[in-house]
């Protein structure tokens, strides 16, 4: 319930009545409940000065539980208006709620309206904001978590090393990677599975498919694992026998851009120098045309989350803020390589969570 | 750009003055192009009197085009107000916008308000319903894409007969069904393959696992594709070995429930009819307390849509509406047995988009 004393404290400081929280991820941070209601009312509402209480379907009642939620929990049948329970709940708190603060960014306009019919002389301000702030410094517990999904996905990356060959599938060593993953309890992928070989890696539509590896193809991996509720994303990039000049040279700078932004990393540093610095060892390589995305992007509950690495975002690395750093080099028809890692921000400058080598590895199977 | 015309007409007929469509189902329902731009705007705003366009990332332009949509397409960049591009194009249709249509179900608060931003005198009229009442009545090359869905659904239901075997666990035999789909190009499931062995099958929480099959088992699968945009959803429950008169008597009553039901779908009937007597049948053999969920849901762009078929529903059945029919049996720690199809509404009738035999299959391998 630390996050949920967070979160008063801000309510309080800010004269805001109550957060209604109703993101699933948010949800899931403020509660340790993870669940996808679709279209059914899943919130926390916290109160500046009075207990909170979680609204949820009735049959996940138990589930919430389970998760660890101690407070109140309100359940809701299909039958039932949620929202007018959501209202006679908060009521009984005997508040004279002036002010909410709900997830505008989330939130929809049918949702809202159904809120401001029950809580009609209500503000509404935003809460997106003071969420994103406390989601993007990890506490221990969350960092523990990352450095385990980190683990599971240089694990990916290992079966991957071991199982192409020539004429081997994209979507065959897919299969074995999550296969791999699956005996390991891994029930989800933080995203779809890459595997993508020559210059298919080079393309910004490429999809895992039937190619086929052969001796002298780089083989690009892109994955991650969703493990307690918090994502890690990889990406390597493998040669399957001797590489050839042209591979090694993009390689070799790909992995200097990567390693010039990885030393930069220390609180202080904004996501924009990071960008920069990883960049200009690209262009200073000639293939600056070539780097045609961002340096990385946040990473906890979400696997794209707050903040976003790139050139225009001034935004000052903290300790314990979490994000990729992927720069790649895809030349069309020729030659697609990435190398993306997950890091920490330390006290004085960074942890890597992923720890699969960086340096080129060539596989003989 | 039949859709364009359809919702024009009811534009005109309600006086409204456009549609602004964003959600990603909804945006290829009426476009043809298929993407998911996270917070990105993504978007087709429909006029009644004048030109539609679509509104979407400047790098997703091609994709669009690719999609077959052959309006005018506007980009935005990351470092632009895209909201600020869909006013001026709005603008440059010289039309005096009173009333616009969106879907409050879908728009978040931050995006409405940012449209009220712009169009600041615009009255907002929901959208949601007129969506949903085209969405539900599935054409000629809807249904038939449905119909290739379904025969993909059956092929896995083949390749797990053939798969199931004592010692194999839930987990492999869900691995060799996607990849054997992933071999036939299916790059999406509709959801996550559910494999539920024996009394596993009777839990609502059952997740597929490491359990290892053996004979005596019913096995059930529950599973569907994403093919051309649009979904399939099948459930059977196969024996492994010879069941027991439990496990016969049980399927038995869920094969009758849903037979009876199916044989009673035609234009006029309800809803509420159809998930009636399906119930019944599972009343009268003294199951009633274990059929726990409602008989079944609409079935097109999303797997889960408009309408559902439940008891309280008295929406009464069209030509052209698809929709699962899946009755079960679940008598905890001892079997769980589902039967679920894909039907089609014809002129006269219904039409099962599913065809893998729906009597109890005995399986010896």
């Amino acid at each position: 319930m630390n996050k949920i004393k967070q979160l008063q404290n801000y309510l309080k400081e800010q004269s805001v009545d109550a957060a209604f929280i109703t993101d699933p991820y948010n949800v899931f941070y403020v509660s340790g409940f993870k669940s996808n209601p679709h279209e059914r009312l899943l919130g926390v509402m916290v109160f500046a000065e009075a207990e909170p209480f979680l609204i949820c379907p009735k049959m996940e009642i138990p589930d919430a539980k389970n998760a660890g939620w101690t407070g109140e929990i309100v359940g809701h049948e299909d039958t039932q208006n949620s929202m007018e329970i959501l209202y006679k709940t908060a009521q009984s708190r005997g508040i004279d709620l002036k002010t909410m603060a709900v997830e505008k960014a989330h939130m929809t306009v049918e949702r809202y309206e159904a809120l401001l019919s029950f809580f009609s002389s209500l503000s509404i301000a935003q809460l997106d904001k003071q969420l994103n702030a406390m989601r993007v410094i990890k506490d221990d517990a969350e960092l523990q978590i990352l450095r385990e999904a980190a683990a599971l996905a240089d694990y990916a990356i290992e079966v991957a090393a071991r199982t192409i060959k020539e004429g081997i599938t994209e979507i065959e060593v897919m299969t074995e990677i999550e296969l791999a993953l699956k005996k390991r309890g891994v029930t989800h992928m933080s995203f779809d599975t890459t595997v993508l070989t020559g210059d298919r890696a080079a393309s910004p539509h490429g999809k895992t498919g039937q190619y086929k590896l052969k001796q002298g193809d780089l083989v690009l991996f892109d994955l991650g694992v969703v493990h307690k509720g918090y994502c890690s994303d990889i990406t390597r990039t493998l040669a399957l026998g001797e590489p050839n000049e042209e591979q090694k040279e993009v390689y070799d700078v790909v992995y200097r851009s990567e390693m010039a932004a990885l030393e930069a990393v220390k609180p202080g540093v904004t996501a924009a120098e990071l960008d920069q610095i990883s960049r200009q060892v690209i262009a200073d390589a000639g293939y600056g045309d070539y780097f045609t995305h961002r340096l990385g992007h946040g990473l906890g509950i979400d696997v794209h989350e707050f903040p976003s690495i790139h050139g225009q975002n001034t935004m000052k690395m903290e300790k314990g803020m979490v994000f990729t750093l992927e720069p790649g080099i895809y030349v069309p028809g020729k030659v697609g390589v990435r190398i993306e890692d997950d890091v920490a921000v330390t006290a004085d400058g960074y942890e890597v969570l992923t720890k699969y080598p960086k340096e080129l590895q060539i596989i003989n199977n």
